[in-house]
């Protein structure tokens, strides 16, 4: 008996820097997630490989894919579809193997309708603490750009609200650290855990 | 403005090693955590220095110290109290400050009824999985180990209830590391954080 995987979505306001910090969790070398591979509508840019950085399909396959409900979460961004291949994260899940993904607001809400008890990170900006900075330094800014920060914070603030986590992006390698004790702790919850030691208990 | 700090309360069954990874923990040169000084009657054992392994007080000192409410829990082992100074820990949570405290199950849950948003984590004995394995394997013990085994287990399974996190302590570094993720992950639990940002806007 092993215990099913967790599914971590990583994400945030666009520009936040969701695809750095993804790259760097992959490229260290003990990494225990698997990352789910999107597929896209897009062309494969310089360098790009079908199957590694995303799958590269046809908007007809696409759609196919929509209909048959073989998608996680999709979303179209000038003119391209971006999306999320279901069965591979659930049999990756099945596998007992965490899965990772790195995916847009709109689609982490799809994400958590049909994956409640999925571990939903928020990236968040750093510029949230500096702006408060700024404002009680004062003068340094126009009032303008103050308030186009304020108002942008304020939206961000209510985008939280569907994430259980909330990691400042301040420094890539600290937000990483951050986002791999949320998954040891995850992994340490009680009703997680107790659940796995009853049915042990259960074999008698 | 600055974040209270976190009330950090490791409790598990007597001789699960409570003690043996709270040291480990406060080995560590880049520990962040407050450890809360338990105060006790009982005599201060070789070595042992009052205000850094104790603070060692007379039993009549330290039922003023019940009578008046200034223990956050207390206990008597084998005709000696032993407790936590109340007045400690919230001057350190207040400054910001995380609080370690390692205690047995009936102070921890005295903790919980006191502050019930702290971080409770049960050092679990390992022995569970092997349990498993014994009796998966068969014929390697007596049917009375197992099953006084699996009654300790049971009961073991039952003290859970109270508690956030359950960390097996199978190795006593790997539970260390596991302690150190969840308060890192417990940071950034969206409830504490979006409360924080949204102070931080108030001040406009």
């Amino acid at each position: 008996m092993h215990e099913k995987g967790l599914l971590i979505v990583l994400s945030g306001p666009s520009g936040v820097g969701k695809g750095t910090v993804r790259k760097e969790i992959f490229s260290q070398p003990n990494t225990a997630f698997q990352y789910s591979i999107s597929m896209t509508t897009r062309a494969p840019r310089e360098g790009e490989v079908d199957g590694i950085d995303y799958f590269f399909r046809k908007r007809e396959e696409f759609e196919e894919m929509i209909e048959q409900g073989k998608l996680l979460e999709y979303a179209e961004f000038v003119g391209n579809y971006y999306g999320t291949p279901v069965d591979y994260v659930k049999e990756t899940l099945e596998r007992g193997k965490d899965v990772f993904l790195e995916i847009e607001v709109q689609g982490a809400r799809q994400v958590r309708e049909k994956f409640p008890d999925g571990l939903f990170i928020f990236l968040m900006p750093p510029s949230l603490t500096e702006l408060k900075n700024r404002i009680v330094t004062r003068g340094t800014e126009t009032d303008d750009v103050i308030q186009n920060r304020l108002q942008a914070a304020k939206e961000e603030i209510e985008m939280m609200n569907l994430y259980d986590y909330v990691v400042e992006n301040d420094q890539v390698e600290r937000a990483c650290e951050k986002i791999n004790a949320i998954v040891i702790a995850e992994h340490c919850r009680r009703e997680r855990v107790e659940s796995r030691y009853k049915k042990m208990l259960e074999v008698e």
